[in-house]
């Protein structure tokens, strides 16, 4: 199942469907549980209360991806402004996630690392294409 | 990137992964995306008002989900009968949206409906290799 | 501002106000923040490490609070039977986070505690109360 | 309960609580739930369909607003930046519901309206003082 077909069967999408802010929420959709699941394995890490602030961090960005995707995902009417506002607020929270988890070797650390980058890329060219959408 | 490779990188889940769980997990995640986004979806339909109570159970087994996969996800320590509740509720959640969805023949609620059926059968095969853990 | 005279306003609601859901909605809604809160709490405590399993508690029982307060504010049409199974699997995620947090006494614990035992009462009275009206 | 005290105990904050940033948190949390109280009661008002795009709006202010507090609430560590953007999509979440829904008059769109301002007013301010404080 895809989220980005999904949002393609929309009433309001016909031709007009976007195809980097589909990207951009399927990676965010993913992120949002990915990035929680990095916070919850560095909890059981032996050095966990080093790395408070990094699960800190890391749910911050999982809060920050849950709102974009949802956001990002609804096509009824328009809210492009708060979209953007959103997508500027993931990106932040994703670079500050990475930031503390880029230090760490764990393979999971590793694929949040990963799925940062992802996000913070492809909610960068979400934006783009809403900034010449105007 | 997968959320079930993710929870296998967890430092407390070895050999005990669990892949029912991982499944139902991976499903209901994409479920709280999909069925968030068929309620916007019908709430963009020519006759909106009359799939209200709809795309309300569309938005209940949405946060359902929502806290399933997020609950299901963790394994940090345990919590083993606090998501057999919470995937028991999914299921319902899940079922009382395709009772209505399923009337629909748009594509967005045959997907949800679709969805709905994938993750009412993987939490349900979860919990019965839940129980046969104790 | 009131999430429980917010309910009332809803057209679908008039006589029939349930006030027993209305109090566990509101009370779910504040131990979704404070839970929440506990745990991050605790993750900022010298020995978070020895905590990991609690503040994992604390994130689930804040997900299943989310999920029950959200549902269970919701009036149009009815999903009687999908609130009810959300109040359960909220009662016992409660039930688990309280067994931990309960061992604390740190003040903010002790507030997580507190807050456990009203979702705990608050929720098993408008089931109660849901049960009689069939 | 309040969880601005919950804030207060948190073993990182001490004297430096900032006030203004905890009676956002408070709002927005309850913001999270009016507004989504909101959307479900357009939702089953009879001219439902011709509020589509108001109700899609409140759900999204209500994505931002839960995303706004959670982060808001935590203490662990600092994510400052991360906060700020975050209070700025807040802002234009609640900006632009606030556009579709005061044009309404019903009692539960009054009470959303309100709230919306009162989250812009309390979020501008805790920006403010957040500004100040590097």
């Amino acid at each position: 199942m895809s989220i980005k077909e999904m949002i393609q069967d929309h009433p309001h999408v016909g031709d007009d469907y976007n195809s980097e802010l589909g990207e951009a929420v399927k990676h965010a959709m993913y992120a949002a549980a990915i990035i929680n699941s990095c916070a919850d394995a560095c909890l059981a890490e032996e050095n966990a209360g080093e790395r408070a602030e990094c699960i800190r961090r890391c749910l911050d960005a999982s809060d920050a991806c849950t709102a974009f995707y949802r956001m990002g995902s609804r096509r009824t009417g328009q809210n492009v402004i708060a979209i953007r506002a959103m997508g500027l607020a993931t990106i932040v929270a994703c670079e500050q996630c990475h930031a503390l988890c880029s230090m760490h070797d764990d393979r999971h650390c590793k694929r949040c690392t990963q799925m940062c980058e992802e996000v913070i890329r492809d909610v960068k060219a979400a934006l783009g294409r809403m900034k010449t959408e105007d």
